[in-house]
């Protein structure tokens, strides 16, 4: 059970997107560039953030993306489940109403508890990501990158765009 | 990001070996009648649950599986992680090596913001299934299954084994 890459993409471009000054679109193309992915599949998740509508996009030749909404308003969670979908870890078959009971099955209405348990550490998951929201990310980056490394990478980006 | 179903079945069966009087073993083949799925996928389920240590099997047509230990010395993530493996469920390929920054990456050392929210959020899911024993599952089974019908499961085991 491990997520795409696409999740790592899209949580990085986010932070890039976050950080343009507001009006800024940023193209899938510039984006993967400034971060060595392949366009293609990168598109596809800039789309899905879209979809979700985590951003705004122009299409065109000058088009592109940017945030929605401010970044304090946007969680871990939103984009992953944007890119990886929202569908529970843990796919209960109920294999339980196979066993043979005389045609008396538990509870039919209760949880089964394994699966109930497997739910538990779904939402524990999603939990941590649902309280990092992407203006927690980028003061983290802010923080790390040496001063004059983020400059150079904003106007690497401002330039190409 | 969604498990195999064979966690869901390997979980069920767990539950089912502790629940053996000490010394039966109980065959894949019966495993898997007794849940209604595939025995060849089942089987390779059952043998990484042996792969982990978690079951002692006895090869042949008398062979079964039964479990290596204590149903309290078991956890859940046991169970998922001999099926499923130990793999983190982010794949930190560090695509921020890629960012144009002048030759100045952030602190090399360093876990990247994004990883270190996702590995965090791993371990909560990891949390919640370590935390959880097969004999509390096996308690919840015995709790929320009528008498009879548990009765009547255990002998058709029984009788076919």
């Amino acid at each position: 059970m491990i997520l795409g890459n696409q999740v790592e993409w899209a949580l990085h471009c986010m932070t890039v997107l976050g950080r343009m000054p507001e009006g800024v679109q940023v193209s899938a193309k510039l984006l993967a560039e400034f971060h060595g992915v392949p366009k293609e599949y990168l598109s596809k998740a800039m789309q899905a953030l879209a979809a979700a509508g985590l951003v705004n996009t122009t299409p065109g030749p000058k088009g592109g993306y940017s945030l929605s909404r401010a970044p304090s308003k946007i969680t871990m969670l939103d984009i992953v489940e944007a890119v990886e979908g929202k569908k529970v870890t843990f796919n209960c078959q109920e294999i339980r109403g196979n066993i043979p009971c005389k045609g008396k099955p538990a509870k039919p209405t209760s949880v089964c508890t394994i699966a109930s348990v497997m739910y538990k550490a779904d939402n524990a998951w999603r939990d941590v990501l649902r309280k990092q929201k992407l203006s927690d990310m980028i003061s983290s980056v802010i923080e790390v990158v040496p001063e004059d490394a983020l400059e150079y990478s904003n106007n690497w980006l401002f330039e190409k765009n």
